[in-house]
Order: structure tokens, then C-alpha cells, then sequence
């Protein structure tokens, strides 16, 4: 109900603010007996980890993640997993300045309508950090789709008025993308644009300005016939997860927005039987129709809106005193959220992947065994 | 779980398939004492009621609504409000061909492989008929809202090439475009682009086949602080009901995916106080921010798709004998989804509207009478 | 939120008044394939129909089901199965007298305190006629849970001063039960206690009083593993689904309150292997440990209290005047609930066991086919 | 759905093992600008502490309590607050025996069958120690509940065959009963009783054996109109927050199973105006009609079973051999569950009131300000 909590077996409740004692997550409904260990999840929080290059924020914190229940043995038991993330000390005295003006582009005006008190430091609850506990829950939800040979690569297509080339991605394969974002500090698998966009974001944090971006989500080995098809489509529940980020704007499925200027005959998808199997053979639906998952691959797109956070003159309001005025806003951010999206991205589908091969297992397995 | 109910404290549940006996829908957590008559929800079904021009199917349906709880002398009493309209009889011999050969860009394929069985006259459960019953829950919706000052409207903003003007949308106020939107049959409140776009869908029609377009909706009147603040967002929720409707492929908030092309200082909407109110100068957030609602207007777009019956050849398999066949889909079908849209729509932001409206008060109202 | 589902895969939503059109009941989650008729389910609303015997009102109703939805060709598709049973026309007149003088023992005060309006007439939502919608739904669930070989009966144990044998219970098998309860009006297996039973009820109906009785449930064939383990415990779910039913007012598992006297040597069930089976020699937990099914028989009671209508005199308040008055409640009612609580505890515990059995199942079989 | 969290807006969700690193708690929905310290949350956790008496296990924990999260200044925020108690380090090589040889009336046998996989030291999730969290969560629901005017009391009534004396608890006021069970370790607030009670426990103890017993809870303040009426009832929700309490094996609201051999013109509790309040003169219902309060006081009780964990010769099966064996089972244990039951009873009380107010707050502050 207060919405920290997402998915319906598998689910994920975060917790934790910027500059308090700790972030986490409490993961329920894990499988049991799967191998899992701090390295499985410090990897994925080492992806999402601010400092790591000139286009990310210089605060520096080492993150490391402490399992404190749910593992026996090296296994998955089926109980609670909970993990947190002491914070490092932060000087917050920076903030104090703005407890009563909020930012423009930022969470801080609604906080204040909504709870009447908020904790201001950092951003507190609607800080980014708020994602460690997602990438965290999302490793947990990777380590298991692996094991039903479900992958999922997030990557950067465009920022400002750079775009990836579509002939080279649609030339690299599935294992190609995966390995090329991790060349380049924006995370794009396009090589060449990747520099054209590294220019454009250290541009903008010249001017103590930020850009926006688009990143498409790719998850390879969903089975046919995953998703609720009325409430909770796939589609549906994708776009609440990525949706559900800070800074994320938009979300679009297989052709998106391009389908309203499509006919009919153009943008549905031809099946055929390929290798003995069903398939498309267009993907315009991005993997998904009705709600249910076809067996293509499911294609998604975020778009992501420049960082709130410039340190150019902005106005706003002293709500204290009910009056117009002017602020800068202090401190080292990250001129460009696209590639940090990335692995929340990528957690984020892989909760929303899992939850519904659970949700969806039920109703298979029990109706192969049943006598009526 | 299953996926057919939406909504935390306002709860509706549909139900029916399309050429089954009746669908309809159960509403739970309906405000006490709202007058409320069949008229209320009749006006909203007649709205969404095919066979009404050129530009929809020449189904025709009375759809009329029999209101069989929750209503005493009147008002309603706070327990459900069960919903059923009883669907004419069909002739649905027509589907008997396609049981096992999934039509593109449909369902079929899906419910195939998740359920091994399927009603499959009309489309059964993933027809379009399936949002009568969201429509009648958003008219109950709808009618609360207004109690408080809310208002919803969707409208058409372009079908295939053609675009409503931006400019003559800007200078239409709320009312405007509430009343231009009746006026023809593609619900575009450009009227000049309205005639452009019927002749497109007609033009597309003669050829048996079907056209996409986009369709803004606009939420007039939410107070400041609706919105949980991490994963049920108002805006992650928003795009959520918005994706569950069949043949949407994108949602886009404020400035959606324009977003990505932005500097941080122009995207970034500055407080200003107005009336003594705080406001922002500009919407690029769309009402929206951090996933709280900032009290300006709330803005958002969604993508649909061409209509996937078209009479034209395609190509699909026959899962019975797995071998290729092509198929020519007969029956009068919609070219354009998004003018019929429009009502679904505007009953899926009211009910998530709502829903938020319920999650916030328990908070805002409790924490003003505590005493520790 | 507003309490009118129950389950989590297998959700239940009841809706309807006493003297509104109808009342009924949309089943979520049902496995498909299932072969499932008006039959299955009209055999369990006949055993609760009110009017069968001189120990029930004579309220006649024939409680004639419609299924609306959610069956194809005979069986289950997976989509949310609509249920409706039209009320005949009423005479509500005698209930306006009433409309601002509680009665006591009903849940007249709560309804007026909770929502200010309440639809009186013959109990409003608060009617025992909400029963229908479980029952219905109870049948779809017993029919999918006699599949997997799991049964479920109730029978009455007490009424007033007169207890059933223990002994003659404990040496009648499962089916000697199913059978011996149609066999009286009171719904009690052993057959002697049961004349007596009926001498009590038709007593207290002579004074115009009524009286309480226990009714003990047993589920057979239920395979350990089922519960989760911390909140909802399947005793715990079972508590609550019992509990929800009109007039109960205490709950029991196994030994129950007799555990208050006992020593843990004795009430500790020893496991021993039988037939190759890990079962326990004794059942004092009631086949339930920690919240989980150990595959012995689950046995609970209930604790029904008598009717609060009665036709004594009786005191209460009138709101509209804020005066003390007297009132007869006028009109024949039920003189003993816990023979027409049979067939809806059955229900509940149908609706509860089937969806831990689903809830289950996604654990079970995916950690089986995991290859982590 | 794992069974993990309780609760429908202020929501809990519990997690750790008994000889994991931590055990812990986050809780949702909490409202904010409450004043809150450790020591609000410390002082129930002293009472849950063991090793406090000779009737409790010897096991010492220092259980301090820290909180990680959601609370500024000393106020909470609405965002969720996470508490984690550290577990000292164990020697859990004991228990390393009976890793295949599930104890008599414990959870093992369920885990193994339900998870294939179990964290067997010190009863792992299943252990007692996992009530810490809901104590610490029933700390923070009884601080806000206390700023509403409601209060609750657990007490012991009865250990194996010492009863306190219901003439004596009569004429004790609340707060008497609330000083009085701290005078002993019983928890008896007829003192004369607890001595009685103690010596029953010790004798138990000496023998190397456990007793049963039954505690009543007592909610004050409760205003009417919190509950709902079908499902939801106060009543049933209660029923299921008691018996998710490990070792509860019975239920009673009011009444109780006494109603079974009551008429209803007995039964039945009299409306009257009571210093202009509408009250009843009895409270056979405790404080609940029809799942919805009165505004009389609230009044169950639960049956706890004996501590399964004797040190008497137990049969058991070894699961690795599937053969009969026998078990002593070492370390030193509760001999009576009773007792320390209080704390826990009250703080799922606690939790359930406080959810059923905020449930109840968004009808009832919203129907008040709506113009429809």
C-alpha cells in the first residue's frame, strides 16, 4: 500500500534513505536451494556503484552488501533473504540550506505536500540510492532466471541528440551487448557512438548542465505463455517496473510509438514455424502479445530525463516564507542517469521476469496433474 | 494474482468473455453516500459502444447496464457494486476456423500456450469487449472524482500521418477539448485535423486495412501528494493501467520521450508561486514528480497500435498440423483503436486517480488527529 | 482492502444483499481444463438452502446459479468463473422499523457507525445470504481439490447441552460422516445424539429463542508441505476463513484449548513410518505444525453462536432519538445456525487449502526444474 | 504470498533465522511525524527477552535493537523503518544431530517436505527468535495507537490446571492488570494465581517436561466502526495474527466456545445509552458484531500448547534412513510458552488495530469531505 514493496511471489520491499544508517531490501518468496553468495549480488552492485568515471557522480562509496538471513550452507532456503548496505558518513550540512526550497525537477515538493516532513539530506527516501536495494533484490531474481536460461542486458541507445546506429545493433548479438556496455562509461553497445556520446555528456557537465537519454532493455529465453492477460500483461507490469524509477519518462514495447503511424498489415507479425518452434518473423509486438509473453524476445525502451540536478542559477520557492527565489545546487552529480539506469534496468525486469514464472507456474504444473 | 482486478483500496474485478453470456465487473471500496444512478455508468458505455460511425465496427450492442448491489434508495452503501451487461446472441461459427490458428498481432497465441484451452469465439476474455466492464468501474470512478474537483479527458492526438495541431490544442482550454472530442468520430479536438484523420482511417478501411495513432489524456483538479513515492509512483501506476489496455505499445508522462534530447536547465520546470498556489512556470514533469503529484495538470500519452484484424492475407501456422497457412480474417472489424480508446482510457486514470486519492488519505487524515 | 476477497491465488469476491436483485461471486485464479457444470456447484447451494427442514427458516429460495463466465465447451478456461443467483422479489417492510434500532447481536451498530447508510432490509451485506457467493465458490474449489485426492467434510459436534459421542465419531471412517450428516436436519454423524439435537433446537424455537452448537471440520488427503510458514500459517488462514463466517466465535486446531492442561510429553505426536509413510501416531496438532500440513488428517472446530434473532423481547437503542426502546424482531428465522454453517465452513476451508495448494505448487515445481 | 509480511497498509514484514546473523523486521506504512526512540522499541523487546525467570529459557540475548531506517530527527518520516537485532554467536553444533530427525511437535518435519532444504540450528525460521521482528513492529503500532487512545493488555488466565480467578481479574481495572503481570513471571494478574501457576511450571521442569496455557488480551479504546464486514472481519483478522503465533492452537473473540451452550436471548448483549455514548450492558460479542467494532472493550483469548521441547525420550523418524529412532533433545528451554506469549499476542494485536484504523480512515475522513 505505501508502495515499497513490488511483485507478487517474488517480492521486493526496499527500504532506507541517502544519508541514513543503511539502505536494503527484504526479498521473499526465493526459490529454495539455489546457490547464491555475496558475490552474486556484490557484482551487480559494483555495476551500479557511483564514482566509477568521469561521467558519474565522484561520490564515492564502496557498497558492499552484508547477507544477514535467508542462506544456509551456500544455498537458498526459501526464507527471507535480507541484505543491507551501510552508508558511508556523509556530510549533510549542504542540504540544510534546502530543506525549505525544493528543487526544481526533484522529488522534494511532493514529499513535503505528501508526508508534512521529509528527511532532506541527500535526497533521503528519493535519492538513487534508494536503487541499491533493487540491483541487490534484481541479482537474486538474475542468479535464479539463469538457472531457466532467461537473460536480460540493458543498454544506452541514445543520449542527447546521439543515437546509437540500428544496423550495429542489430548486428551484435545477444552476448555482443552485453559485453560492449561494458566498454565504455555510457554503457552503449554501438563503440563508436559510444564516444561521440561520452563528448556529449562531459559537453553538458562543462556548462554544470545534464542530458537525458533512452536505454532498451533486451530479455532473451522467456517461454510462451508468461503474463496475466487482462491487469497484469507483462507488458503492463514491465512498464510499472521501469516506470517505477526515478527519472524515467517514458516506456515503450516492441515498435512503441512508431505503431501509430503503422497499418495494420505492416505491424502485425507474420508466425512461422522455425526450428521445429513457433516464432515471428517480425518482432514488431517486442516479444509480447496480449499480455502474454510469445517465446520472442521482449524488446523494451525508458526514456530517461536529464539529471534534476544542474548547478546552473534555477528558481524556485522558500516555503517557508512563501516567496520566490533563486538557488544553486551544490555538490558533484552525475551529469547523465541513462547508463547508471542500466542495471536498475536490468533488476528491475528481471523481479518483474521472475514474479511472473512463478505467478504462471501454479496454474502450469497443477493443471498437468490434476484428475477432473 | 490472476490478474483480474486493479486497484488497492478502490478494487475492481472484471469478468466475461466476449461471446460468452454477459461480462460485467465488481467494484469494492466505493465511498459510502455517493449518489449514484444506472445513468451514471449508461452514459459512459454509450461512449464506448461500437457501431456508432464509419470509423468502428458495425457491431452493434445495446450494452445496456443492470446494477445488481451496492446501491440503496440511490446511494451507494460501501459494499460492492456488481456490474453486468448480457451480450446479444452471436453468431460465432465464424471463429469455429481459427481455433488453432493464431491470428497476428492477437492474443491467441498466448492464451494457447498458457492455458492449453480457450474460448476463442470473438476473442474470448483478451476482446476488446473485456473493457465494458472497465468502463462501467471508471464512471463510478469518475463520479467520485468530481466530488473532489477531478476531472479526466482523453483525446486523439494523431492517427497514422496525421497530427492535431499543437498549437490549437495549447489554446483550447480543459472544457474545449471535453466538448470538441464529441464532435467527430475519431475524438480529435483539433476539429480541423479530425476531418484528415477520418479520411485516413476510411481511406485505410477500403483497403481492409487498419491505422495506429496516439491519444493524450489530461487530469485536471489532483491536490498535491498523491503518489506512493518509490514503486507505485502515480506515474509508474498511470502507465500500468494504462499498458493493460489492449493494443497500447507506449506511455509517455510530460515530456516523455522528448526527454532524452534535453538539457537538464530547460527540461527541469521552475516553482514559481501563483495566486498564492505553487505552481511550476512550465509541465515538462506532467503533473508528476519523484511520483507524487505536484497539483498541475497531469499529462500523459499512449501509443496504440493499428488494429490486428485486417481482412488482408497473412500468414500464420496451424498448431494442430504445424504447418504454415495463410488466413484472411472476415467480420467487420475497427480500422482505429484509438478513438475507442479514448473512454477506456479516461476509466483506467480515473480508477487509478481515485485509488491514490483513498492510499493518501488514511496518511493526511490520521497524522492531522494523532496526538504522539 | 475493503474485504470482500478472500484468498491470495485462488481469490474469492463475494458481493450482494439480502433483499437487493442478486447476489454472487467472481472466482479468480481457477486452473484451466477443469470439467465443471451448473450441477457441481447448484448441489452445494441446495445443501444450503435455508427452508429444507423445521430446525431452518422457512424462507423458501429456489437458489437457482448462472454461470455468466469462465467455462467453455464444459470446462475451465482460466478466466474468472462469474456466478449469479437471482433473490426472489421480498417484502422488506417489515425491516423499516428497524432501519435506526440496532438489534442486538447483529451487526447493525458496526454497518450505521462505519458508513453512515446501511441497506437494512433483511440484514443488508450483513445477511447470512452472503453466504451463496462462498458456497458457489467453495463448490468450484472442492471440485478442483477432489482431483488431487482432497476432501473435506464438516458436521455439527454439538448443539446446546447435547454433544455428539466421541467415541461413536471416532469409529465412523471419512465417508460414514459425508453420509450420516444428510441424514438428519441438524447435520450431526452421530445419529442418537443427533434426535436429540433436533428435541433442543425445536425447543428453543417454541420459547421464540434460539442456541448455539460446535461443528468440527476434518480435510482429508491434504500432502505435507502446504502453509507458509510465519503469517500465514494454514491454521492461521483457516482461522481467519472460519472466523469471517457469521456468528463464530472461537476456533480450534487439533487438541485446541485442551492444550492449556496438557504436558508437552503428552501432547508431542511421536512420528512413526506407516505403510512406508512418514506419518504421527497421534493427531493432537490437527495435522498442521509450524503452519504446515504434515499430511495427517487436518481437523478444526468452530464455536457458532445462537442466533441473535429472536422473537423475545429485546432491548436496544433508537439512534434517531437517542432513547432507549424495545423491540421483537418479527419474521421466522434459523432457531440454530450451526447446521447451515456446514456447507459454508466446508467452502472456506475448500477456498483455503486449494489456494495454499497453488501457492505451493510454483515453489515446488520450479525448484525442481531449476538447473542453478 | 510467502507469508512473510502482515498487514494491508501498515505492513509488516519479518525475516532471520534463530542462529543467522541478524534477525529484523521493516515496517510500511507507517504514519508520519510520530515521536519514536529506540527506547519506545527497546522496552517491548525486554519484555519478549529470554532468560528473565526460572520459567523462561536461560538462553541470555541482549536483543538491542537498531533502527536503520525511516526515522529523522526523531520523528518518523512515512517512509518504511527497518530494525535489525544482531543474534550473539551460538553454538549450533547441537543441533547438527537432528538434522534428519525431525522433533515432535516442531516445524521441522513441514520445512523439510515444504523446502527440500532447511537452516535446522536453533529451529532456524521456525524458531521463536523470529518474533523479535513482530515485537519491534508491535512496539511502533502500540506508540501510534497510544496517540488515538487505545491500549492493550495480554495476561495469562490459565498455566495446565491453575486458573486465575475470573471474580479477580472482574475488579481489576486495565491499568491493574497491566501493573500486576509485570509482578511475576507468569504474567498472572491474580497474583495469588501466579504463584500457584509458577510452581506448576517448575514442577514441569523438573521432570524434564512443558505446560500448557491460555492468555486473554484486552483492546481499549477501540472506536467503532474499524473491521470489514465480510472477510475482513476485526475479528477474524485478529483470529489470524493470533494463530500465526507459533504454538497457538485455539482461538476465542468474546464468548467463545461457551456460546455453543447459550441461547440467543442470553447471548445477545443490550443496547444502551451510557453517559450519552451508545454501549452494551454485556459484552458476550468482546467488543465485535458482524467483523466490525462496538466501541466496547475488545476481548479474546488464546490456547498455547505446551513447549514441544522436552527432554524426555521422544519417538521420531530418521528421515536419511527412514527408520524409527528415538530422540533426548539437549539445551535448555521454555517449560511453559505462556508467558511469553504476552508480548508477542499484544504486539499482533497492536498491528492488526492500527491496519484495521488506517483501513477504515480513507472512507471515513474521505465520505466526509465529498460533494457528490
Amino acid at each position: 500500500m505505501a508502495g515499497n514493496t513490488f511483485g507478487e511471489i517474488f517480492r521486493v520491499t526496499t527500504w532506507g534513505e541517502s544519508h541514513g544508517k543503511a539502505v536494503g531490501v527484504v526479498i521473499d518468496g526465493v526459490l529454495p536451494g539455489v546457490s547464491l553468495t555475496d558475490t552474486d549480488i556484490q557484482k551487480e552492485l559494483d555495476r551500479r556503484r557511483p564514482g566509477q568515471s568521469a561521467v558519474s557522480t565522484s561520490r564515492n562509496e564502496t557498497d558492499t552488501v552484508q547477507i544477514l538471513s535467508g542462506i544456509f550452507e551456500g544455498k537458498t532456503t526459501g526464507t527471507p533473504i535480507s541484505l543491507v548496505v551501510y552508508n558511508a558518513d556523509h556530510d549533510s550540512s549542504a542540504y540544510d540550506a534546502l530543506s525549505d526550497t525544493p528543487r526544481p525537477g526533484h522529488a522534494d515538493f511532493g514529499y513535503i505536500q505528501k508526508y508534512g516532513i521529509r528527511d532532506h539530506r541527500g535526497g533521503g527516501r528519493s535519492s538513487g540510492r534508494e536503487t541499491v536495494g533493487r540491483v541487490a533484490a534484481g541479482a537474486v531474481a538474475k542468479k535464479i532466471l539463469s538457472g531457466f536460461g532467461i537473460h536480460i542486458v540493458c543498454h544506452t541507445t541514445q543520449i542527447g541528440s546521439i543515437k546509437a546506429s540500428p544496423d550495429i545493433l542489430n548486428d551484435l548479438p545477444f552476448e555482443g551487448i552485453l559485453e560492449n556496455i561494458e566498454k565504455n562509461s555510457v554503457r552503449c553497445a554501438d563503440l563508436a557512438a559510444a564516444v561521440l556520446m561520452e563528448a556529449e555528456v562531459l559537453a553538458a557537465r562543462e556548462k554544470g548542465d545534464s542530458v537525458g537519454g533512452i536505454v532498451e532493455g533486451l530479455i532473451r529465453g522467456v517461454p510462451a505463455g508468461l503474463g496475466e492477460p487482462v491487469f497484469d500483461k507483462l507488458d503492463a507490469d514491465l512498464a510499472k517496473a521501469i516506470m517505477s524509477i526515478g527519472a524515467v519518462k517514458g516506456f515503450e514495447i516492441g515498435g512503441g510509438f512508431e505503431a501509430a503511424e503503422k497499418f495494420g498489415s505492416e505491424f502485425n507479425d507474420a508466425f512461422e514455424i522455425k526450428d521445429g518452434k513457433v516464432m515471428t518473423k517480425t518482432n514488431h509486438a517486442g516479444g509480447i502479445l496480449g499480455g502474454i509473453s510469445t517465446g520472442n524476445m521482449i524488446r523494451f525502451r525508458a526514456a530517461i530525463k536529464p539529471t534534476p540536478s544542474v548547478s546552473v542559477t534555477q528558481e524556485t520557492v522558500d516555503l517557508a516564507n512563501n516567496t520566490s527565489v533563486k538557488i544553486n545546487i551544490l555538490g558533484r552529480h552525475d551529469p547523465v542517469i541513462a547508463p547508471r539506469f542500466v542495471p536498475v534496468g536490468e533488476a528491475m525486469a528481471a523481479i518483474v521476469i521472475l514474479d511472473h514464472l512463478m505467478r504462471n507456474e501454479a496454474l502450469r504444473s497443477l493443471s498437468h496433474s490434476m484428475r477432473v
